[in-house]
């Protein structure tokens, strides 16, 4: 049997990204179900995976543009789009609510596009969840990297010369990121407490070990979001954190609104009122930033504490997050291609027609 | 009652130090013994502790070098041992196996001092052990950069899109460092393996969780250090980690013998056994590695693995680390002085006399 559908892998290009749309366990997955898949020599390189794991998992190395679809993570570049065939089908994160125009152009190539973002959150397609798959990875990096700014140990220690007591760190906004830095804190023996607006994921908190803390303040919105808070809820909001942030070692912010500026929860006054020496680790920097004093993108020390606001952690650990996100990618694809692995896309699907940025027509 | 003896605390100047020789905690144990303290105005920043909280746990700001006792963390440079007067006393670390001529430099000088790396290892003197202290923050530290360059998770991770196996990391050497380090790696959720020649440390290694790994080679030494192994057991036992390395995502490597070259326990071969995107922490760079193809100093990658070899890690953690240090360094310094707080060297007293590498004349 033939395969009868053909996958292509290009390299990314992005600055600081890592991460490659396939791996290659995933690869055979895809090959036992008569897919072949063609990888651009390299695209593994940044993840550390060489070209011979590829060949070895059944892909061939050659030009991915030419492929029936084409995969990829980083939302493609006018280049890119450029080099994708009349007809043929791409599947990658899009940014479909900060960066429309790419949907456009895509569309004005002639090509069917389906966005990771757009996958409708269902249970269905949780297999296909690259957001929750991608903030597990940010979330666990998120904790490391307040283990590696902090001057002081997470653990407690006790040795010959006397005890150190654990850190306390506190995550604000506990969705999958927010969780996984709870748990991998905790993992790494800090004391662990939980903020978020929503009060049903209290429970989920403590699931992990963590403490809630509750300000008074709730503001359920819809998709599992937050909505956001009024002017004055706001500002209670900052008041009471920047009392409650000063017992803390270590602070992880999370709270992003899709399609919107971060909400700021740490004010500047806030950090001043920190402890010499203790560190925020800001994950809304792609979006503005969590904390009034963070430069998106770098490491600044402001009244003695660290604030870091890395860019696309998920690509500082290429391997698992590029597998992770890989087998979501799979799981779309299975969708995309009947029993013999050709390609079908069926738009009445509501997973299918969820994805697609790019209207229905193939 | 006035403070009998004055104790000077520096600026640490080597490039890359960032502990500092006491903390705040330790300042106020100190005068509640009657001895004052002067700390170099900045002494802490590094370690991102401000002046003002040496002035509120008692101390003053100025002049270190004209104290009756001066401590140090880092080797004092000739710059340095000149600024300290005659019949002053020096604590501090001072390589006294590798750079004797400190000593001989600090005698000429007309000073007493004390090596921390001294210390006879006896139970009474473990409260001032900083090269435990110290060994337990690099092995913690060891254990964060594995994770760190690792580009897979370390914990076991089930999501909706499948399952990644935890890390497989191996630590060669269980001192100080490698059983912390081993206690970490475990704790982030790593299944952990440990490797000494020495059997009797099999024991500590499996109360931290982790497995033991035997090669049939024992080589116990004195004073809880391996002997030099044979050219034909080095060989031998190269030949065996080489196998054995090939099953690990991390190697943290830390066998290093006082005063001697670090031995080879990691060939190159053996990396290139290594699966690809796994990764080497060699915590003896700073006697020219575990690992043969370790560049002191630097993160190299060769044949798609990652070699770390950090120096100085535990200055990557200065207020703890300093902390640790302090409370080494107030314990040595309660010893040597009378209840008055008036420095009263008793030569008699083993640990004092141990640890003076400059004569027992005052």
């Amino acid at each position: 049997m033939t395969a009868n559908t053909v996958v292509g892998v290009p390299a990314e290009t992005a600055g600081g990204e890592r991460r490659v749309a396939l791996v290659p366990k995933v690869v055979e997955r895809l090959r036992a179900k008569n897919i072949s898949v063609v990888v651009e020599p390299g695209a593994g390189s940044a993840a550390l995976i060489p070209d011979d794991a590829y060949v070895h998992s059944g892909a061939t190395l050659g030009d991915p543009w030419s492929a029936d679809v084409v995969v990829k993570v980083a939302v493609p570049t006018d280049a890119e789009v450029a080099r994708l065939r009349t007809g043929a089908v791409f599947i990658g994160f899009l940014a479909p609510l900060t960066q429309p125009e790419r949907a456009t152009a895509l569309r004005a190539a002639g090509v069917t596009a389906f966005a990771m973002e757009s996958i409708p959150r269902i249970s269905r397609a949780q297999s296909m969840d690259a957001l929750s798959s991608q903030a597990n990875v940010a979330g666990y990096r998120a904790a490391l990297l307040a283990a590696e700014h902090l001057t002081r140990f997470f653990p407690m220690l006790t040795t010959a010369a006397g005890t150190v007591p654990p850190a306390k760190v506190l995550v604000l906004g506990v969705g999958v990121a927010g969780l996984q830095a709870l748990a991998t804190a905790r993992r790494l023996g800090a004391h662990t407490t939980g903020y978020d607006v929503r009060p049903e994921v209290a429970d989920q908190v403590r699931s992990v070990g963590a403490q809630w803390l509750d300000l008074g303040i709730e503001a359920t919105g819809s998709g599992g979001y937050a909505r956001a808070l009024t002017d004055d809820e706001r500002a209670e909001q900052q008041r009471q954190l920047a009392k409650a942030i000063t017992g803390f070692d270590a602070v992880i912010t999370t709270a992003q609104v899709p399609g919107r500026t971060a909400p700021t929860l740490v004010t500047a006054e806030a950090v001043t009122g920190m402890r010499a020496g203790s560190v925020v680790v800001d994950l809304a920097g792609e979006s503005g930033g969590n904390c009034e004093l963070t430069t998106p993108g770098a490491v600044v020390v402001e009244h003695a504490v660290t604030i870091a606001s890395p860019l696309n952690l998920p690509a500082t650990m290429p391997e698992h997050a590029s597998e992770l996100y890989a087998r979501n990618v799979a799981a779309l694809l299975e969708l995309l291609v009947d029993k013999d692995g050709a390609l079908s896309l069926d738009f009445t699907d509501e997973v299918v027609a969820g994805a697609c940025v790019t209207g229905q027509e193939v």
